[in-house]
């Protein structure tokens, strides 16, 4: 049982983007990769069986908030962790509730000490701290764990990110004594990724990069992003941060994105990625392809009964037609959202996969220039 | 491409369950057979992987009345039938439509001449007669169609239910008149089921059980029953039905049942059947397992990490447990909907499976009486 290893294998010429691979105790991620969303333990309306046959999942996430509330620590450290409480037997990222602590919970106050809030199912009172999220982590089992941050909105003002990324630098410490002071669980080894954050401003994310670095990580993430920013400005903060991030580890950028924006940012040197949009928004009738994106509610498809993509290696992608999933949709049958999320994740695995073939081969860029003017093609 | 043909392999000696085969142009089933109700074509919940796979069904239904509006005929027309649209290639039986213009449709008006009714969707008009009911399967495409016939609710009077039959009975004639009359659609051959009714009069049900029989159909199916009778009467009325039905030819017992009515019944010598009750009431915490009955949503089976049922070959059922299918239902996750479904309908087609070997075996009786028992329990 060892710390997570990353071999970097191949970099591109003519871009930043790298192909490598991350080592863990519950096996090997080939990067990039798109690790699909599993909030309370199930990626919504997928089975396990269908992330690693159909999706071929590598890693998937966990939300630490949601999961500390359901089904609550005491289940999960009786199950033996997550893994075998669900089921999913490859790695697992749990991030640290920061975020859903701002987005979910009511009447949060944040303090030095952590974050008290409001249960948004039964309104309970609970606080966050650094050591008491480490610890949460611990029990639920994660393999990549996060550290306990505040993600600012955007847009805040200078004085608001500066004072809120010092926060979040203390935090860390903080993060890293009490992770560095408790032991593995169940017998994997557990690692801890720092999270630079900064709002929009180009100081305090080189200056949090930079500190984020020096901790040593065995791969570090960068947060913040995505949250209503113009694309461009990501684009540039993104690159900046990982220009001052450790070569040799992986990159994560949390919560990103549109397929286009994970090629983008691939080629500016992150290797993992993380979103609900797959799924959510296949719950919603918008389906990524490789041929575009398509409003599977629209009555052009009412007679296409050609597959739902066969451009890409997905048996449910293959064998369901365009008519016939949106006639479930339309009907507001629950296997057209099994449908549709197992297609838009398969499809942002097919993406990855194929970024990671055209870095190894060398023809990255012209290949993710002419992916990003296709992907984004109404339908 | 030929009729239907039924095989009867084996008649218990100490009941009139038995076993058989039936062949259609999608293939064989062996019976008795369970077949799971695929509402607007699709299994709520479920793939056509799992059904195939796990639950391993081997003829599903398909609602008249609700394909009808959705996707509509013109779209199964274009598809080439139901099985094209939604990839199920084993048999397809459909119903009539009857029970559902009664139960869902708005403004119904019962005449001779059919049944008009409002869209519970959109309130259209529509006009479902003998002649466009046959139309219609026609036009979806199972290999088992039904007559349109009524269905009186119980209780009803003697001179209700009379008068009913009677016009199911004219009904029937006009249903064969216009099937002989039209061809089959898709290239293989669609088989026409007449209906028992009768309400729960004895004198009744046997003259319509004489005048069915007297059609000649390939099978022949027995309506109205499990409509709030208690169900000393619904075995009383199944097993007079059972007995002036033609021995070779399969029996269809519609809408029945839970686990133990479905063994009584095969004891009567009933050989298809179809109900809702495992996807609805999987879909509302209730499991049917070989141990007994489950309200998965118990706080005793939180931390019951357990396989749902290891006492049935269904890798769902195998593979989760107990303690995370409640987290899923708990949660409202739609993951925990499918595997519930998934779980409940491959316990239905483990139990008609073994009904079959135990019929074969020749201890059929004694296993039916200890499982009728034993599958009552409340765990």
């Amino acid at each position: 049982m060892a710390a997570l290893t990353f071999d970097l294998q191949t970099t591109d010429s003519a871009s930043k983007a790298r192909a490598g691979k991350i080592t863990t105790d519950h096996g090997e991620i080939l990067t990039p990769i798109f690790m699909p969303v599993g909030t309370v333990g199930s990626v919504k309306a997928v089975t396990q069986k269908q992330l690693y046959e159909d999706v071929k999942a590598q890693i998937i996430l966990g939300n630490t908030y949601h999961l500390y509330l359901r089904p609550t620590l005491d289940v999960l450290e009786s199950a033996g962790g997550l893994h075998k409480f669900n089921g999913w037997h490859k790695p697992i990222l749990t991030d640290s509730g920061g975020y859903q602590v701002f987005s979910l919970a009511n009447n949060r106050k944040i303090k030095e000490e952590g974050v008290i809030f409001q249960s948004h199912i039964d309104g309970s009172k609970h606080l966050f701290s650094p050591e008491r999220v480490m610890d949460i982590q611990r029990t639920i089992g994660g393999d990549i764990i996060m550290a306990f941050d505040e993600c600012p909105p955007y847009p805040s003002d200078t004085k608001y990110a500066k004072t809120s990324m010092e926060l979040t630098h203390r935090w860390l410490d903080r993060c890293f004594t009490q992770f560095n002071n408790t032991p593995d669980k169940y017998g994997y080894t557990q690692n801890l990724f720092p999270i630079v954050q900064g709002s929009t401003y180009k100081d305090l994310r080189k200056a949090s990069s930079e500190y984020i670095a020096s901790k040593g990580a065995t791969g570090n993430a960068i947060g913040g992003l995505s949250v209503g920013e113009p694309e461009e400005m990501m684009y540039e903060i993104c690159a900046l941060c990982c220009d001052h991030l450790p070569v040799d580890k992986p990159r994560y950028l949390m919560g990103v994105g549109t397929p286009w924006n994970i090629l983008e940012n691939i080629a500016l040197g992150v290797d993992m990625f993380d979103c609900v949009m797959p799924t959510r928004n296949g719950r919603n009738a918008m389906l990524f392809t490789s041929k575009g994106v398509i409003n599977i509610d629209n009555k052009k498809w009412e007679k296409d009964f050609s597959p739902i993509d066969d451009g890409i290696d997905c048996d449910t992608s293959n064998y369901y037609s365009k008519a016939y999933l949106r006639h479930l949709i339309k009907s507001k049958e629950i296997l057209g959202l099994t449908i549709a999320s197992v297609h838009n994740l398969a499809f942002y695995l097919h993406l990855v996969t194929e970024a990671r073939k055209h870095i190894q081969q060398g023809d990255f860029v012209s290949w993710k220039n002419e992916q990003v003017e296709l992907l984004k093609t109404r339908l």
